[in-house]
């Protein structure tokens, strides 16, 4: 049982594990801090915060369990915030999608690494953000990556693991470059060439056409390009170079694809598309 | 009322044309036709044909509409099987996702153009082929867009127009060029990419790991990638120019994305993010 549970920032992710938290009677006390009076306001109103604060000092007080659910580039400011006032023995997580700046933002805003720290990544989220948009199931089945960290204290990795389960998350662990590797290639490559292609046409001449007669294929690329850009923008910033590593790969693969079809070798796109579908049915459903 | 509809190739657009027709009541007989009996005799029991035929020239005689559903690659010795048999005053009309290419092969295939020949594109379809993924629904609300030609009878046009308005399609007009340039854009352009990179991170090590983390992004394209792979490739080697002008243009957009994470310049990200955030907001729902 978490006493008492700080939220900075409380979006989509925020805010929607302290919805899954307090349905599951996890938390007694739930605290927000963001910079918005109100979205902190509206948080309250919707239920998903008991109060808040707009003082990370006072809203890390008494807390047992805290969490960072900032954009990655405001995860620093925070941490230098609450240095001098989180309780030792506090756990303390975040949820940013690129772990190795999170790992160098807390060390940085704390001067080291505190013993309750447990960098992790819900595997979850929609297009769409804001506490608005946050609802108890969000992590239900999802599964959330931990890195801890040869500082992290067992006992605050047990509990950061357990706050997880208590959503229905499915909880694993591997080194921070592991997700980060992982992550550049489900995650922000695919976002990157969504935001490039969505873009690329819409610059086109005749864009309403283009979006008129958006089939399938399309729809879907235009769907994951309406993702929040600020947080994306912040994403490609902290993962710089797993990205550019697998974007240098799909870049080399797309040009053999666009030879193959310049040279119209249809036995090579055949193989491409087959061994494409294939790995997709037998990894997805 | 078509008295004799006849499909080649009864597959997910064909079989879902002829069960749309079926229920608007709107033909009294329909016919298939393509080379494999199976599939012929799976159409038969779930009530999509009336009845069958391997020879096209049988299936086409009596028809007063014939339309060709087979893959791009098939079309032109359909046509080449059924120039001595079809009725002069028939309509024929056919579902390929690239023009330019059939109007080729049905011009080769007949020795010239049919003035019953409208060429046409249903922009719909799932991840799913074969007659028994077919369903009446298919084209509600969907737009067909029909390119006809110089030598299109206007009756003829007419004709195709009606039968796919009975399906609750919206069709649209446009020339075969254009038609071409924005499917390449929309359609062709976004499969080549989501193969691509499907089939590029499952040749990465730790496979299992990246399609087990897949977050939204990724799971969005390898539903693409599943698409049937002889149908794609024959859609890349039948608009092979289109295709290639559009891969252009999004190859120096995705190498000026990729400078901009690699010189940790945020603000070009945050821009070019935000302008796709913007089309597609603007554009889709």
């Amino acid at each position: 049982m978490i006493r008492r549970l700080t939220i900075f920032g409380v979006g989509l992710i925020g805010g929607s594990l302290a919805l899954a938290l307090r349905r599951a009677g996890a938390c007694k006390e739930v605290v927000g801090c963001s910079r918005s009076e109100n979205h902190l306001r509206q948080a309250v109103e919707l239920g998903v915060i008991d109060h808040y604060t707009l003082d990370p000092a006072a809203a890390v007080a008494g807390a047992d369990m805290v969490v960072l659910a900032v954009p990655l580039g405001a995860m620093g400011g925070v941490c230098a915030a609450i240095r001098d006032h989180l309780a030792p023995d506090a756990a303390l997580t975040d949820v940013g999608s690129a772990k190795g700046s999170v790992v160098d933002a807390v060390r940085a805003g704390f001067g080291e690494l505190p013993h309750g720290f447990v960098p992790g990544h819900p595997i979850a989220g929609t297009e769409r953000s804001g506490v608005e948009a946050a609802f108890p199931t969000l992590f239900q089945g999802r599964r959330v990556i931990l890195t801890p960290l040869d500082t992290t204290d067992i006992g605050a990795l047990a509990k950061v693991r357990t706050l997880w389960e208590l959503t229905g998350a499915v909880v694993e662990t591997m080194s921070v470059a592991h997700h980060d590797e992982v992550l550049a290639a489900t995650s922000h490559l695919p976002h990157l060439l969504a935001f490039g292609l969505v873009d690329s046409l819409a610059r086109m001449g005749e864009r309403d056409e283009i979006f008129r007669y958006a089939a399938g294929g399309f729809r879907d690329f235009t769907r994951i390009a309406s993702s929040d850009p600020v947080m994306w923008r912040d994403i490609c910033l902290s993962n710089r170079e797993a990205i550019l590593s697998v974007m240098a790969h799909y870049q080399e693969d797309l040009t053999l694809i666009t030879e193959a079809v310049s040279r119209g070798d249809g036995e090579r796109l055949l193989e491409i598309f087959q061994r494409a579908k294939a790995a997709r049915d037998r990894f997805c459903e």
